[in-house]
């Protein structure tokens, strides 16, 4: 109590600084007139009509009439939004020093009186955290045709570049994760009995490590490691999520987390190249590893670990397993979209070794209710199938709850995909003011990214939805213009834990067992 | 008859070089296994089950594991086909010469035993042709939330260039073609009441007229106006097709055409900016200009008309106006996936006027059945709508008719835009030998154009489907970070027909109005 007046003395008020948000909803539900169809009249004009309609897909791409709205006048009319003013603002809050206040933003207090209103240092925080958890999926290598497919695409050392983040935040990559992926990969790697050995069919890229630079470790008042994990990708993933077995956790039997999570989490396999210790050895190692090397250069350290998604429940179990591991250090997780991951127990065991979370729900998203909303809500025979109530899945930590509603830039419609994507999370996070306040005027973090994968926007923003692609998905024309897939530059390729990068040695691999239809 | 047997004198047999088509079907149609669901048995893991399921779509794009399939052996088992000697080719035949046989070619005999078994020189020539149809679409704005929407996104100059046809078939751009789009427009453009005034919210871009250059004129052995048509695009194009209306054509009340085609060949509006004449009118004049510039010049001149789906009608409606407005004028059509356009009495004068056409046709194709599939076959009290006979639409000409099984490369299954796309149609007729055999061995089309707008391709191919896309779909990071839509280049900006090119003024309006979202 005594430590959160104070932090509320040195951390200065907050003003509203948002506008009506009741107007502007009302004016963004207006909805399209209904058009008459040209067709309408006979039985046989509507079979017609049918048939039309149905053979409208045939027609190549069709252009959809966006739905009609009345200009939002306070935010985002096209002509205010197409203003060059507008667009030549950066995309970030100036950074502010926050050395002498980091603790409290860090969650030593659980964010006691810093969440509503939000305090604008701790969601400048958030939001690099939570663009790193972001970049895991940007990275990530999704085409099911590709042979590197599950892995990253960019090596550690210019990952950050390639996504815009360099200088950014002030942070480097020290190390990449990697975890058994229980995918059913395609089956056509089967086929090739080795080719295992390139990449591997047993292995995700899971996420990285990172350290503060010098400059930004001056602004935040100590050194901070950043664990970020990869959300679900393929289903099987997340299908192993659903196993419903709680399975103990820890030195006692009474922490259990969800099965799944935690095999994500811990499996390994000699037979592998890149799982041969497992997520939690790896994260472990290097984390130690940083923790050893900045405390005897005498500096403070902090370990923050964030994820979206199944990213989030992974962070939690890392965060678990490095407060056991090491006593004494500063733990926090900032998760996005997480579902729950243990019982009663879990959530209070982490209390007491002092691990700090905050978790930014969206309130109209789906997972965070998951696996609750099977076990917990869903269920009206829970005891028939568990008999204890130690199974019950709970959530932990402290609660930065978002409502998609408040922004007048998106879509407020139904959208599954659209309410959990972490793009999503983050203009909400740089609009939030406060519960009862409606968007932030001066929020500035480009509001094109949350079409990234997604159909929120409005459509008077005119952003395309899901416009994060690649051209032609990768092909290129060759010199006699074949359309073929290149091979990925040498210093990109995976290499297995351990090893040293022998890029020629790789090339020679891919070479001789053609797995590409490359042409050089 | 005895003008059939001299052109089989002086085009030689063709060897039937298709491989055994049935052992390669049967592999290929070998399934993927059934995988066991790794939730089952009570209802209520089923429920998990099945929440899993939908939530799998929650997670961002996901893995598709690629069916099973035996390689295929004589084609395309992915070693093989990622073979450089394979992928060093030449995407097309090598060019012959034809110009002492161009008139049969063209079809002055119906392509009569040119057929079946396709005559190598036609079978490259329909090629051609159907490129110049393809480039309709590849070239096309679809971005509804461009302000060009609807237009081609290069000029006249260099479209051939931007997609790797300079060169390739020897033609040059002389007249884009634009109609009454009868598109309902993104609502968005009614706002700025002058946006009428950049582009046209009237008209789309539907094709272009062009001639063969000097060299490509010695190799076919005349000099060749070319026009092309795009195909439909927006529904409300499509829709329109189908008002069920025959409506009189020429001079006679006898020939009848399917009203929509002819509107979208012949409306015109004072109010528009590029449709002040009709694409009717657009195209025979560029026409009649150049058939009389090189005949005054002492050169033979023909005219082929290419389209596919609608483009192909539009070419039919073409042909007749044009052999009525120049007589003695060599004219063919080559139509792709066209649906019919008019009675019977519309097919008997295009043969009296000594119309070519050949009807390339995908035999599992649902378009070339229209309207007739509804009013045809479809439509069992068909006389108490129409009344008389006269009203049945009927296709005219000559028909190469292709077999989606014929090709071991692609997917069999039932697609409906899969079976009705231009590349789909440009594969087959590479491939095609004669009806009784299969797909020719030596085909040099690369065949991963199939899979630019669609999913036909086996998964072996290890090809994208849908690939054919821009990077972020035009976005670009500006100097801050921010996503915006770029301006077109001032000399890709269409220019109505009539006016010069301002580019300057055109800057100047698209400056003061912001339509965009630009930043330079």
């Amino acid at each position: 109590m005594a430590m959160s007046t104070m932090i509320h003395n040195h951390l200065p008020a907050i003003p509203h600084t948002g506008v009506n948000r009741n107007k502007l909803v009302a004016r963004a539900h207006q909805e399209a007139p209904v058009v008459d169809h040209p067709i309408n009249g006979t039985k046989a004009s509507k079979r017609a009509a049918r048939l039309a309609e149905s053979l409208s897909n045939l027609l190549h791409l069709h252009v959809e009439p966006p739905q009609r709205r009345e200009v939002m006048k306070h935010y985002s009319s096209w002509d205010s939004f197409g203003d060059d003013e507008k667009h030549s603002t950066p995309t970030m809050s100036p950074k502010q020093m926050i050395s002498d206040k980091w603790r409290e933003i860090h969650g030593c207090t659980d964010w006691d009186s810093l969440l509503d209103p939000l305090h604008p240092c701790l969601r400048r925080e958030i939001l690099k955290y939570g663009e790193f958890a972001q970049a895991t999926y940007d990275a990530f290598d999704f085409d099911p045709f590709s042979e590197y497919c599950g892995s990253c695409r960019f090596n550690s050392n210019k990952i950050f570049e390639k996504l815009g983040l360099d200088g950014k935040h002030g942070y480097k990559v020290c190390k990449y994760i990697y975890a058994m992926s229980h995918i059913d990969m395609p089956q056509w790697l089967n086929r090739t009995v080795h080719l295992g050995d390139t990449w591997s069919r047993d292995s995700n890229w899971m996420g990285f490590v990172a350290i503060s630079d010098e400059e930004e470790t001056r602004r935040i008042g100590r050194r901070d490691i950043v664990v970020a994990w990869r959300g679900t990708v393929a289903p099987s993933e997340w299908y192993e999520d659903f196993q419903r077995k709680l399975e103990p956790i820890g030195p006692g039997d009474d922490a259990k987390v969800e099965h799944g999570f935690h095999s994500i989490y811990t499996s390994k396999s000699e037979h592998t190249r890149y799982s041969k210790s497992s997520a939690s050895e790896q994260v472990m190692k290097e984390v130690t590893r940083l923790v050893k090397l900045y405390k005897e250069k005498g500096e403070e350290v902090s370990l923050t670990i964030t994820g979206h998604s199944l990213g989030g429940a992974l962070a939690l179990l890392n965060a678990y397993e490095a407060a056991t591991t090491i006593p004494g250090l500063p733990i926090s997780v900032i998760s996005f979209g997480a579902p729950r991951v243990g019982n009663i127990a879990f959530r209070d065991q982490l209390h007491q070794m002092g691990v700090k979370t905050l978790r930014v729900v969206v309130k109209q998203d789906l997972v965070p209710k998951m696996p609750g909303v099977v076990f917990n809500e869903g269920l009206q025979k829970f005891d028939e199938i568990t008999g204890t109530l130690d199974w019950v899945y709970t959530h932990v930590g402290a609660e930065l709850r978002l409502d998609v509603r408040s922004s007048p830039y998106l879509k407020h419609g139904f959208n599954l995909l659209g309410f959990h994507s972490q793009e999503t999370y983050l203009h909400l996070v740089d609009g939030f003011v406060c519960q009862s306040s409606s968007f932030r005027e001066d929020a500035r973090r480009d509001v094109a990214l949350v079409n990234k994968a997604c159909d929120m926007l409005v459509d008077e923003l005119r952003i395309p939805h899901c416009w994060y692609q690649m051209e032609n998905k990768g092909l290129v024309r060759n010199a006699h213009g074949r359309w073929v897939k290149p091979k990925r530059e040498a210093e990109d390729v995976p290499v297995p834990v351990g090893s040293q990068p022998n890029f020629h040695a790789l090339d020679k691999i891919v070479e001789s067992r053609r797995l590409q239809p490359v042409y050089v």
